[in-house]
């Protein structure tokens, strides 16, 4: 069969992008190679969703997202995407590990992005249990208590200054010896009373049972804290399955325009495989139903689509 | 007192925002008009805002956004906002018909825009009973019935053919002797079987109790339909306040690059003011988010905002 529309990766980006077009009554299949959503899926808790007040997991909000797509009729399949064919103008081919080939006019590649590929002891277990990866989202559970930062990167640095307006200490812990960032935001880390920089300090295990209780660092020193933000490493985008078929900045992140089209008219892409500074799913969701109302009107083939880059 | 920010327009975008600036512990400010949310207020049945399954009205889901915001500390007061004073690189004064005049160190500009100055008899009555304003929204309410747009500009047109796919009948009715958009468009509406062109068709009145059961021509001609859809303006940008204080399109639109900040550094523009194509809720929502995220790092003076205009 095939579908109007293919969504490669079902989180919110994704699941948003299948509501609309589903909607607009645009046949739509959305490959995913887990049920459970990447980033969105391991948050343990969201409070600043607009129009969601109730406190909810990540795993929860997107299993709406996806039930309001399913509900228009979107069809999701768990199966890994393993190549991709784009030169067709009307039929892109997917290619998965089951040796399954799924035929569509419009591709929309929201595949995200992906962590660090080794955890530290206790990082997965205590995930959402004081672990976060998010303090913009997360500081505010962490009024008057003690949290530390794990990273030497501007991003790490920032996240504890977001932190140090709530928790009543900030250690930022940077594995390196020393910070190599902008001068002016090292400053105004350093000028922070509640916040303390410490070089050097290598993560072993973060240790607790029901909650983060303390870290052990690998000179096997131990601090105690109520929680730990870490940004070791970047998200890098998963792209492996494009195999270079389209346009991407040096870090592998793809181009699009403004109507999130890629380099391949009619192949749209959404999320954090964009690698957008601001990682909010909010922002995932509104970058779906763009893509989405733009997939459409390629399909309908009624207007021109703008390819400036940006 | 003087907050850290002021939003001026309670909808969606200015909502939003105000979430993330109190859940970020900035004092938070937001004027409106009014209390029940412009564009937003008057849609009928929300289906497709990712995250929220369950169909409810566009007041419904602005009274989720407010109540969220306030429970993160936003001050909302009900005031008509009648000038601004934005050369203050960390102070701008807003001035209400009260008298009362408020001061914050960013503004967030989110008034929206205004529909036309006159209703048809029975639009206002009939609003969310069958007379809408979005077939994109609403289009997939309208299978296998007769549906009516009116206009005469390619919007109105481009949302013929989206009903066009869930109707069995659509008639596109042109005020205008003829029909004046481009001319590809013109030949796929014409090509569509159930959708009927008629020019020179301007509405008197439209009909029905409790749900649109026809319109009325000037003519006194009467037309049996399911429901109005209403492109007979276009929305303008609220901006009467700024009395020209801001950089704008020839269109009275406001330019904001891409962290929607305006062309005076520490004020932002998002929602409807823009005069996007897009109007979608959640579109509005990542934008107000956008905004707060950017107004906070202005606020912490981290960071340059980026001065390209787009």
């Amino acid at each position: 069969m095939k579908y109007d529309i293919i969504i490669i990766g079902g989180g919110p980006a994704g699941a948003s992008a299948a509501i609309y077009t589903s909607r607009a009554n645009l046949t739509t299949l959305v490959l995913d190679k887990s049920t459970t959503g990447g980033a969105l899926g391991m948050t343990h808790k969201i409070a600043n969703y607009p129009g969601v007040p109730e406190e909810l997991s990540g795993e929860e909000l997107l299993i709406r997202m996806k039930s309001q797509a399913e509900g228009f009729g979107t069809e999701f399949k768990k199966t890994k995407v393993q190549g991709v064919r784009l030169d067709g103008e009307n039929n892109k081919l997917v290619y998965t590990n089951t040796g399954d080939v799924f035929e569509s006019k419009v591709l929309i590649l929201a595949t995200g992005g992906m962590g660090k590929s080794k955890s530290i002891p206790g990082e997965d277990e205590l995930l959402g249990k004081g672990v976060s990866y998010c303090a913009t989202c997360d500081a505010a559970f962490y009024r008057d208590a003690v949290a530390a930062v794990a990273g030497s990167n501007e991003e790490a640095v920032e996240e504890a200054l977001v932190l140090s307006r709530f928790a009543k200490k900030v250690y930022l812990l940077n594995p390196k010896s020393k910070l190599e960032i902008n001068a002016d935001l090292l400053a105004e880390a350093e000028a922070k009373e509640n916040l303390v920089i410490q070089n050097g300090k290598r993560i072993a295990k973060v240790n607790g049972e029901f909650s983060v209780k303390s870290i052990t660092f690998r000179s096997g020193e131990e601090l105690k804290v109520d929680g730990i933000f870490i940004y070791l490493t970047g998200l890098k985008p998963i792209i492996d399955y494009l195999a270079g078929a389209l346009e991407t900045t040096k870090d592998s992140c793809l181009n699009v325009n403004e109507n999130f089209e890629t380099s391949v008219p009619g192949v749209f892409a959404v999320g954090d495989i964009l690698c957008r500074e601001i990682k909010q799913v909010v922002v995932a969701v509104s970058e779906g139903v763009i893509a989405a109302l733009n997939a459409d009107k390629y399909i309908l083939g009624r207007k021109k689509i703008k390819s400036d880059y940006n």
